[in-house]
């Protein structure tokens, strides 16, 4: 009966196995119940909780792409070769690094050193005896669904450093220090808090991860980019030069699929398809994100005197970012609060880095993940009475100190033993053609050349229709 | 128990309380089952209902990436920012709006005049007590998923309008009569039917929203449309002059992203995860947009003598309008006659309003969301026998009157108040840096104006292999 | 109860019907259970199957998105509105299609010719008797979603044929071909296996399709390339001219469409929510992608000397190739060496068929899905004891067979009747102009030939801080 409604095809499930050990274990099911062998309660359940996670794993990969469009469409033309690279390699090497050190490193288990650090040793493996399994059907879902869920997230946090380092950094050196900062400290960090580490035993709250992975990433952001120093052009003699990105629709496709990705960032990561929860969290979420686009909106309004796109983009990621830590425990108000906060301080965040700090960041991730990240974490000790916001200030400083200092060994290491930097004759060819020999639009680039016709695109002469005669408006 | 399989974090679930609640009041369950306390079989199917209700919310929200690429796909390359602009505002807008006072405009329990229209307060907030659970756990989900699902469907109708008043609208005034249509009019329209008003005393049927949505929407494109008459240099003395949208691939998108997110907007208005409808759903929504888009390619083909892009990418969302009243009820034939007649219709309108009527519609928004919309809820009365078509016609007419009547009074009180279109300077110059002093693409117009090589993309000698040499063709 | 519980809306619903009688038959749950006349666990398990099933359906709608910009951006600008125009047409008529006979030629029930070919009839409809709702529910879905998850995967396998003769073939005649190739041969090869024919018996095993369909779209990618001819200009006295692709940004939005969607190709394919198989399946089909991504990555730069993006691109196609036939039954150690393997194949066989064979495959569609297909259906003979390599060998060697003899026929019947090829002037004026009159992005071309300044695109002189003045660089 069991295998013909379920369509277990090939073994006996180890999800079963665990329900039948562990309600016999509990003892919370009746003897009758027990008799009837057929799929139970807790499968279903089980099964419902385990969609939604997977459901929630495919939308925070859709944010790969969402961070790669946002990325590409607020840079430069003869970069985006480059930064397209970057971010299928990124989510690629994260997914591996993950499976290999990164999942063990963040969910040690036993910590070896005090509850900093831990390793539970290399690879994965899906427990086959039942303690194993019923330690993982506590959180609702499978073995193999709780790996593939963290590993989508690890590669975020160095996708953020992607953006603020664009348009400079030298591929492989990039390429060297996202691999460690995923596989090595993104992880250990993660452990203090979700692995179960002195965070998490201290009372410290993030939810879905404005620290753990907003900020961490912010945080390697910032320091990339100092040390980077500015694009060539940005800041001149005459001052500050803003650099336009090349394509504002792949900028808002962007925005949106990371919008749409972050129902699973947040809505996966409750751990389970509770129902109250996870609808709860989808209105925080959106309620942010919507309230960041109109604080952002409202602000630079007033500033530039012109409703500016890139702030409502950047303004909604704000609002997103700012609700993460605590999307689960925050009333639909607090979470209108908390985005249009995080809307306005995006905005004044990314005018005081460019033009006072003159950290040249191309896309605005400091502001973003960093600065809404602090300021999300920090919310929950403000809005939630449950939570400190002492310790919620501990948390962000913990993790800040920590990533700063690692990010600041490894850009060094890296700076003095292949370089960081391409050279300026690249950096002004763009790192298209300089690291890869290919540019990202050569139809469009050779139009212009020709003057517009060419054997790529042909003249618009054959299709007159394009320029329409003014002078005979009949308005 | 409960807790340790269901993984609920924080509290009891109002959910759990609903379902014993409610089953001791039905008495339906023995005492024997109220004794295990353990989840019982309507926990977990509520949990898959809900489940499918919030991937449902997640595909609604990313249609309106699919506006914003369709509508500014099929627009020129100097209004892009602005459109992207208006539809990132119009979401956040209307998922507001909503939580302010949408919601219970269009759900308002009692009616206050008649059954034209009610108003249960401001803000929303989950019902604590059984009764308000109960109710709920009838819809098979959450307050708080009632709420998010229907919130992401209320900034559709805005869209619409969006896309036929493109290119020459003032963003400011835009944007106040979206917040007014989309929080206002389109809820208390919508509480006729869905919010259990007159029309649905009357037998009248809209499953997703041809009417309530759709026509909606195209009511208000239609009027907006009219009284700001067409683009500067649509209609000449020498005639009509086509307006090709800046980029197909964008306009693809928008379309390949509607259908998606259409599985959701259909699928979603089952109202639960009853699998034998929601599956029905999915085949008479795909079989529709797929017979519109053979539709509208056969008409287009033979009128024009060529395939034309455009109005198959129309078509496909012709049958996907027209199949939303009835997409529960039909069956697999039927959808595939109302979506082969919708793809007809579209071609028709397209011409007619553009050449006969002379309204100019830059991305067809009027033929597809109006008069397939009235096609979709008339279809309803002619393909099911339990639905009259004169109700359907009611119903038809009485949206038709009240939208176009709200949507006068709005856009010449906008007119009068701060004007409604731009200069004629700012449109030719447009809107992109007349409103918004960006560009949407600054690097293709910087080497278009430079010849070629650019600071931003390179010149295309150091790429020889993109000019294939022809005289060499060894063919 | 069960109608307030589940909100059936219309009436009773056969899968509950269904679940009743199997219960009843199976004599499985106690008289006990069935006094309750709620909904049952089996129910519950059903709906949440169910709900996945529709939930992988859109998942493979969307990759015909990723198939459309992933052949668009590797083509030129010239093309752009043909190949959307394939795409949406493929995607309307494999629907279309398959309702009318594919489903039916595809899973037959009996075969009338040997375990060849069988035919169960014109149209789709529900069963309606007890029977043939048992049938159905031991799958764990209806049938319509069984109809429609199958549907969308037909048309897959002519989007690969797309690929492979981009640019130069006749828009009628390829949608002619395409839809023969959908409707019948892709159908009847299918029945073979998936509808329980001669391979199935022979204990061939492809999980969710590296030969049915990746390899069958493959060899008509083949075939058609090669009856086709290279495009003008490939190959000239001088030697082999590459032709890059217009937009890498949108063949990296199709990759990660592709990669997004495969979740529901090879999620799906599991035929239920069972969480340990999707879970696994998501594992081993995440970290193929990345490892093919990674194999490609090393032998390009190897090869080229330069980190090639288009590469990558295809190597994590290839990885999710490679593991379509064993997705369920690989470690994830053996996930990533298929992935990592078919990375360095899908690179060599570019090569190979560009420098060598001289088969000109505009997207690399011939060494993604051909080779990598035939390379992750014999692994799974490889890898995996419970098959044999050589039953694999004989299904490849099958599917080959049949499908070049079909494809050649096809090609060359079109090719007698009505011609294959555009004529040499359309292909190099383009076929957006010769076959549809509409270029895909006319703005681009009309600031190109005004040398900047046009109506659609104004100067960017009214936007300064485009050009950045590197003479005054601080730095």
């Amino acid at each position: 009966m069991k295998d013909f409604l379920y369509s277990f095809k090939e073994k006996p499930t180890k999800a079963t196995i665990f329900t039948i050990l562990s309600l016999l274990a509990l003892g919370t099911y009746s003897a009758f119940a027990q008799e009837e062998a057929g799929p139970t309660v807790a499968d279903a359940i089980f099964t419902a909780n385990n969609v939604w996670m997977l459901v929630a794993t495919f939308l925070v990969f859709i944010m790969h792409l969402g961070f790669a469009s946002l990325e590409s469409g607020l840079t430069r033309a003869k970069n985006t070769t480059n930064i397209l690279f970057k971010n299928v390699s990124i989510i690629s090497i994260g997914i591996l690094t993950y499976a290999i050190v990164g999942f063990n490193l963040m969910y040690p288990g036993d910590f070896s050193i005090g509850q900093f650090f831990g390793f539970a040793g290399f690879g994965i493996a899906a427990p086959e005896g039942a303690e194993g399994l019923i330690a993982y059907a506590d959180g609702g879902y499978t073995y193999w669904t709780d790996f593939i869920f963290q590993a989508m997230f690890a590669a975020t946090a160095a996708t953020i450093v992607s953006g603020a380092v664009a348009e400079r950094i030298k591929l492989s050196s990039f390429l060297v220090f996202a691999t460690i900062f995923v596989a090595i400290v993104y992880t250990i960090a993660g452990s203090w808090k979700w692995g179960g580490g002195w965070l998490d035993a201290l009372g410290f709250y993030d939810f879905a991860g404005s620290t753990l992975v907003h900020s961490v990433g912010g945080w390697g952001a910032l320091i990339g980019a100092i040390i980077l120093g500015p694009r060539l052009g940005k800041y001149t003699k005459s001052g500050l030069k803003p650099i336009p990105g090349h394509s504002l629709p792949l900028a808002a496709v962007g925005m949106f699929l990371l919008w749409f990705g972050w129902y699973g960032f947040n809505g996966g990561s409750v751990l389970s398809a509770d129902p109250e929860l996870i609808s709860l969290v989808f209105v925080t979420t959106s309620l942010a994100a919507a309230a960041g686009v109109i604080g952002a909106m409202v602000l630079s309004w007033i500033v530039f005197k012109k409703p500016d796109l890139s702030m409502i983009l950047n303004g909604s990621l704000a609002g997103l970012v700012g609700i993460t830590a605590g999307a689960d425990i925050m009333t639909p108000m607090s979470a209108v609060i908390i985005g249009f906060i995080a809307g306005l301080i995006v905005v004044a965040s990314v005018i005081f880095f460019d033009k006072y700090a003159k950290v040249d960041d191309p896309v605005g991730a400091i502001s973003v993940h960093l600065v809404c990240g602090i300021w999300g974490t920090l919310a929950v000790g403000i809005f939630a009475a449950e939570f400190s916001l002492i310790t919620q200030l501990i948390g962000v400083v913990a993790y800040g100190v920590f990533t700063v200092a690692c990010a600041l060994i490894l850009f060094l290491a890296i700076k003095m033993i292949m370089g960081l930097r391409v050279s300026q004759e690249e950096e002004l060819m763009g790192l298209d053609l300089g690291e890869h020999g290919m540019m990202a639009y050569p139809d469009f680039q050779q139009i212009a050349e020709a003057g517009g016709s060419t054997m790529n695109m042909p003249s618009v002469d054959d299709y007159p229709d394009v320029s329409p005669d003014l002078s005979e408006n009949e308005q």
